[in-house]
This record gives C-alpha cells, structure tokens and sequence, in this order.
C-alpha cells in the first residue's frame, strides 16, 4: 500500500516532530498491550485485537500480557521485546498506571505511532493523573507519536484499523477525514456513515490529546491525498493560535466541517469532565470559524449531512435548484426553506412548464418549480422526463427529487405482494442517474418515512434499500427535505464565499 | 357514541351557520358519491369506501353511481335520493363539474356535513373553477357544511373515518386535533403519528375551504371536549381579523400549535398553486402568532415532535432538567441546545453526585449533569437508581434518558443470539415508568439510531420495538436529543410565557 519512498516525503520539515504518518495510519505490523490471556476477556486490548480480526486487517497483530499465552489464535508475547519482527503501530490498553513504561518500550523497538485506549489521566482531574499524562508527553517527545490517551483510537478502512468498539465499521475508503476528542462522537458518525454514504479516508479521536491534537492533524490531513473533506468535532482546543491558523490554511485548501461542542456554560462544564480541555464563548467560534473559511455545523446529524453533500457533489456553488415532488405541501415547505438559506428556485419558463406538464396527472400537479407532480406513483420514466426538463433551465444547477416511497404500501397491500416488488426503486435510481449523466446536473434524492413503526418495518426497508441503490449511483440521499436544502446552503457558503486554492 | 341531546347542546349560537359536528364527525351513515360500478374502480370514491372499511367503520355505507351495481358487497344506489335511510355524512369524489347537484342532492335529504374530495375548482384558477366553486359555497349556505373541494376530508379515530387514501391510521383515539388545507400533510401526520405516539381526536384536511375553513374549525375545536392540544398547518387564510381573534382565544384555551408554511416568495407561489390561497409575509406572521400565544413551528417533523409532548407531559413549564446518557459528547450538545433554548441543566449538589455516581462504571463516568454513564451496557436497575437519585434534586422538573442500543448489537454478535432478547428494554421502559411513578416528575426517552443500513434491520427493529414499549407506559420518545428539548422548549414558552383559562 505504500513504499519507504513514499513513507519518507510523508516526513515533513516542519515546527511539528517528524512523523511517519504512512507507518501510522497503513501499519505493517501491530502491537495489542494490554489483552487478556484468555478468550473470556473484554477488556478494551481483547476488544480491539477482535474488532481489528473482524475488520480483516491483513498485517500482523502481535498480542502482548505478561502471562503469555495464546488468543484467538495468536502468540500472546509477555513483553514488547520479545516481539520478533519490526513493529508499526501499537495499540496500549493497559492499565493508566502501567502506561508509561509500555508507550517506552515501544518507542525503544522503533514502533512509529501509538493509540492509548486507557483512561485514568488528565481528565480525572487528579495530580496524579495529571503527571502520568506529562510522562506520556515526555516518552513520546522522544519519537513515538500518541494518539490519546482516554480516546477510541484509529480508523482507518484501507488499512483495517477501527475504533472501539467497532468490530463492523465498513472498509470502503472515501474522501472524508474526521478528527475528534470524543470516541463516542466518533464512532457514532463511523456508524451513521456506513449508512448514510460517507465513506472515510481516516478518522482520528485523540481524547484527551496528549501529543497528536487538532492542530497538527488538520495540517497533516490538509497535505494528505487521501482526503478530500475534513471534518472535526472540537470540544476544546490548546493553542488557540496555531489552531487558527491552521483551520485557515486547511480551509483554503479543501471544505473543512466543524462541529463546535461544548458552547454553553454547562456544555463546558461537560467538556471538562469529559476530555479535560476548554471550551469557549459561542460568539468568539463562530466568529473563528466564518474568519477561518470554515463550515460551522451545530449537531452531529447537521455534520453528517454536510459531509456527505460536500463528498458527493461537485466542488461548486449552487444558486438556483429546482425541486420534484409529490404533494403541495412539500413545494411550500422546500421553498420556505430555501429562502432562509439564501437558495433560489426559480419559476420555470412557460415552455418548460409546458414540456413537463404533458407527463404529468391533471389535475393536482404543478410545473412551476416546486414541481408537484401530484400523486406519489408518477412512474420513474414521467420523473425522468420532469428532471430532464427543468435541468433545460440554465439557472437550475441542482436538483432534488423527493419520493414518498410508504406510499406504495397501498398498492402492496392491494395486490398482495411485498411493498420491494411493487415499487419501481430499481428504475427509479437508474432513471436519476442517467439524468445526472445527461445533463451534467447534480441531482440529489430525499426519502422521507413517515412510517416507522413495528407494522411498517417493510417499508424502513424499502427505504433503505432505496437509499442503498442511489448510493450505489453516486447519488446522495437525505431522510428530509430541509437537512439537504440546508446541507446545500453549506456548499454554498464554502464555494461560493470565498477564493480556494486550486 | 352521541344521542340527540349532546348533538343539539353542540348547535352553538354564534355568527358561523349552525352546525351538527356530532353528525359529521361521528356519522351513523354515510354516502359515497362517485364510486365506481365495479371493483376495478381506482378512483377516489372508490378507494375511500375501501378505506373506511378496512378502518373497520361502524356505521350504515350507501354507495352512489348512475349505474348502480353492487361494490364491496355493497348496494350502490343510482341516486342520492333512492337511499333508504338518513344520512349524516356524504364523501364527495364525482367529477368537479357534478359536485354541485351532487351537493344539492345531500342537502335535500338532510346530510349534515359533506366532504368534497374532487379537484377541478379554484386551485386551478380559471373561470370555470372559481364558478363551481361559488356554486359550492351557496349550496352549503343553505344547511350542509362542506370540506373541501381538492381536500382529503376528515379523520376520526373514534367514528372510523379516514383521510384519502388512509386505510391503515391508527383508530386509537387521543388528544391531538389538526386541521390544514393539505391533504398530503395530514396524511403524512397521521401516519407519522402513529409510529411516534400522538393519537388524533380529529383531523380535518379542508384543501381549497370552499366552506368550513380555519377560523371556524379552530373555534370548534377550541370547544370540543375530545381535543386538548389543537395544531394546524396554514398556507393562507381568507379572513384574517376573525382568524387572529380565534386563534387567540384558541390559545388562551388549549395549546395551540402552528406551521404556516408558504412564507417565502417561491413558497407563495407554491401556495397559490396548491391551495388557491394567499401566503403572507414571515415577520407579519411571527408576530401574529406570538401575540396570539400559539406555538409556532418551522417542519413537519418539529410540528410532530411539539404535539407529542404537549399531549403526553403534565401541562407546565420545565425549567431544570437532568440528562442521562452514555458518551460524553452526548452530555456536551445536551447543554449546548438547551441554553440556546433558555433551559437550564443545574449542576447536581454533591450528595446527590456521590449517591449517582455509587451505581456507575469508574472512570469515564460523571454525576455532574448531564450524567454520563460511561458506557451503554450500564443495567435499568442502574439507570432508575441514577434517575431517582437526580430527581432529588428539586430544581430538577424533567428527565432525559438517551439510550444508544445499537451497541447492543456487539453484544448480540459476541454471544450469538438476536438483539431484541440481549437489550433489556422491556426492563428498561418499566423502569423509567417507576421512576416516573416514584418521583412524579416526567422522563423522555431519546433513542437515537446511528445504523439504519440494510445490514441493520435489526438494530432499526428494536428501536421501533423498545419505543413501543415506552409509549405503551406513557413515555414520550423522540429520535434525536435536540428534538426532545426544542419540544420541551415549546412546552416552556406556552405554559410560561403567559396566563391561560384553567
């Protein structure tokens, strides 16, 4: 995956300590401190050794505990040392106190990076977790660099690296990195992309950041040709002024998400406790952020959302869109949420009107823009025609088709044969996409459920099916209306406020 | 389920028409008008009749078409006249231009109220349309109320009418009235409601309001003893004066929740084309409803989550919460969305801390508030301990517990068996429900789920599983924790903002 050509242009002349990020992130080898010598453990060193089997990482693993012994199959050394091959990365999940001289022997067998899963440090609030966290900083300062402690770790698809607890993260790579304090954050948004689309180049959560932190990853990533959109979610920060600058020069060079936590009073006090860092006055973020060139979101689903439009659709502004549906009421709301995001839907010119009116149902459909194409099963050909139509507009640079697929649970039920099979969602993908490929416009889908529960579990996964087979085109899909009016209104922000780097 | 007296009682002296809502809300006997002459028919009137017995209707149905025949085991009658009985509630879908000597016919054998389910009037904005329509509105001037014309009708879980084309809502009866000229918004809330728990007194969806529009209907509804909490979707209204006096007093009565949607420009137009009304400036409109004291929403998803806590927590403001989650950052955007709604989440007393913190898991735990447990496998005999020991505190006035079960999927997988019998969540919902029980303080359950792919049917199974069981005990659930405490924000700005009738 990568030579020591490459590995070595990776170490850059910089005020940050050399590191061989390549070694990192691709490891060759892997040690695991702090597994258990026996099968029944579940500890977060076990945990991890299955979680990286599960993910089939194809490199070495090397399990480490002083009581020898064998684990799901490996040799289980009884010290680092005793290792008998060279050594990338290390996973250490020993306890807090034992952390120390475990980080040390690895930097003595020449492993380049390390994850610390522990916690018990700084974020105690405790002197004595305090000096066990300057210990860290001293051993790694030396030449080992650490991610954590108190953090979930490295996840990374191409090479298998994943988080804890995350035995099932998918092993698709894509163009989003995500770097965060929290774990939970992390692996919540590792899940939520699997599904939502947003496939990841790597995701860091440093925890309580004693060496890697948010400054140094966002230099190191917005260099890193894997990534193509960063994202982060900031609890706190330790050099405001380093971080700045970096979150300008990030931003100049590719989207850059933030997710600011922790920006209340009581939301600091959480932030404290949980990753022993600061937060800071609303009012400043938001002012770093928009100075910075940053996208600032305010919740994870708002960060999701935008990350996947900012990976799936074209680097660009979009000005004016048009907007496919079945139902007045949705035309109305998208129009009202456009407006508040500064989006143009632009009443179609009569010809256009009238090109797509003929494929539509009369009476109840509407060729305006919103387009209300006036009950939920036009076929996937008429849609295509309206798609093709409103994209002869030339103030029209992206589309949204909203499909209200629980519908067709009346024509399952009328038929008797399952909602999968009723339901054109094959066609209908396809039919996008060659829309998308004859016009050059982006479309995106938005598949709203209004049918959650128990008796409609066949209609949840209609959708998500649906939602699979868009994704399998390249085209992006939100639950709602509103989350992808708003997550386009970030694209917008980001391309169309500022100059990028090329 | 009425008699004669509490019909007459409900004749109000008033400037609208008198009217039998008794009758058309709770119809002994029904005449569908333009059904079709076999059972291939695909139309309005047609589908309607199938619906409302698949609703399982009561009451007597008298189909009507020219042709006669016999449909669903049923005597369709030629006309109007021939039906042998009364009849109190006629569903209109016969073509516009028959509507009004359809009308007139009901009129003359004494039907009290008509819902008029055909479009092909002034929505579309020619002469003919508006001509039929006029002729509508003076038919039921002389004694028969209309819904509609381009409407979906009328929903009533207790009689067992049902929108278009609704043959699956739910017949639980509730608190919850809506009205609104879309058809498709209230289809789509009344399905939505009932995966999500709100349970419907009526809904009236009165498309063009030819007739019986806002005003009247909230004036009704602000007197009916079947409803507690009235919401309504607006795109325009035709009297404005009468309609800002009704809401007030409406207001003043009960929660009274509002979406208008088509306050933008293009949502304007979207509006005129929909529902042949006019739309009206946002900031006009937001101080309309302040000074009204209604509660005003922005999606149909916020319109949903507000009618479900208005219907199931006591009638107050809540001031201090607590909230109780695994993963720190849960507890971090916790506090960051609840300042920005004004609700506060008070530091626990050190007592209290040390009591919460006896029963979870050290480190990584905090018994701050929000209280973050750590991880996800922390036991309900826990969780209610932790939740007793917050409602200790007196200035804590609701609980929010957040459960992420989609963990429980590791476990499911380590030991082999479906997640539904490793997640202890009937344990956990009874729980809650003692808790609720013990401290009389209200709790919401947050369940979000970050893994909705196909692969995790299962865990999106659960979910729908475990909110079941907390709303079969009375526990309102939302998908998200942001939603739950704009939804206690709502809550706070109505019961707090001002003096209501007791």
């Amino acid at each position: 995956m990568f030579n020591k050509t490459k590995q070595t242009k990776r170490i850059r002349k910089t005020d940050y300590p050399p590191t061989d990020y390549g070694r990192i992130f691709h490891p060759k080898a892997i040690a695991i401190l702090g597994v258990s010598a026996d099968e029944n453990g579940v500890g977060f060193g076990t945990g991890m050794l299955r979680a990286i089997k599960m993910m089939g990482y194809e490199g070495k693993i090397y399990p480490v505990n002083p009581k020898g012994g064998m684990l799901s199959g490996l040799e289980i050394y009884r010290r680092v040392e005793d290792i008998p091959g060279p050594v990338d990365f290390a996973v250490i999940a020993v306890n807090a106190r034992y952390v120390p001289e475990s980080l040390e022997a690895c930097l003595k067998i020449g492993v380049a990076g390390a994850e610390i899963l522990s916690s018990g440090f700084s974020e105690l609030g405790t002197e004595e977790g305090k000096e066990l966290e300057q210990r860290i900083q001293h051993i790694a300062a030396q030449g080992i660099r650490v991610v954590g402690p108190n953090c979930f770790g490295i996840y990374c698809p191409a090479s298998g690296l994943t988080l804890l607890p995350g035995p099932d993260l998918s092993r698709q790579t894509g163009p989003v990195a995500f770097v965060a304090q929290s774990g939970g954050m992390s692996i919540d948004f590792a899940h939520a992309g699997k599904w939502l689309g947003v496939r990841f180049s790597k995701m860091i959560s440093f925890g309580n950041g004693a060496d890697l932190r948010e400054a140094e990853l966002l230099r190191y990533l917005s260099d890193d040709p894997e990534t193509r959109v960063i994202s982060m979610y900031i609890e706190g920060i330790k050099d405001g002024e380093r971080f700045f600058s970096e979150l300008k020069a990030a931003a100049s060079k590719k989207p850059l998400i933030v997710y600011k936590g922790g920006l209340s009073a009581a939301g600091a006090r959480s932030v404290a406790s949980h990753t022993a860092s600061m937060g800071g006055s609303r009012v400043i973020w938001q002012s770093i952020l928009r100075q910075a060139g940053a996208v600032q979101v305010n919740d994870t689903e708002e960060m999701a959302q935008a990350n996947l439009a900012f990976a799936m659709l074209p680097p660009k502004a979009f000005r004016g869109i048009s907007i496919v549906g079945g139902g007045g009421a949705i035309g109305v709301t998208a129009c009202d949420t456009a407006e508040t995001y500064g989006i143009e839907i632009p009443a179609l010119p009569p010809d256009l009107q009238e090109r797509i009116g003929s494929v539509l149902p009369k009476p109840g459909s509407s060729a305006i823009n919103p387009i209300d194409v006036a009950n939920p099963f036009v076929g996937p050909q008429a849609l295509k025609e309206v798609l093709l139509g409103a994209a002869g507009d030339e103030r029209i640079e992206l589309q949204i088709i909203v499909s209200l697929l629980f519908h067709y649970k009346g024509l399952a039920r009328a038929f008797g044969i399952p909602i999968a099979e009723v339901t054109p969602y094959k066609e209908l993908t396809q039919c996008v996409r060659d829309v998308v490929d004859q016009t050059g416009k982006p479309v995106i889908a938005v598949l709203p459920n209004m049918t959650r529960g128990m008796e409609s579990m066949d209609i949840t996964e209609l959708i998500a099916l649906t939602r699979q087979e868009y994704l399998s085109h390249g085209i992006p899909v939100f639950d709602e209306l509103h989350d992808a009016i708003r997550a386009i209104a970030h694209i917008n922000n980001y391309y169309g406020g500022r100059k990028h780097e090329k």
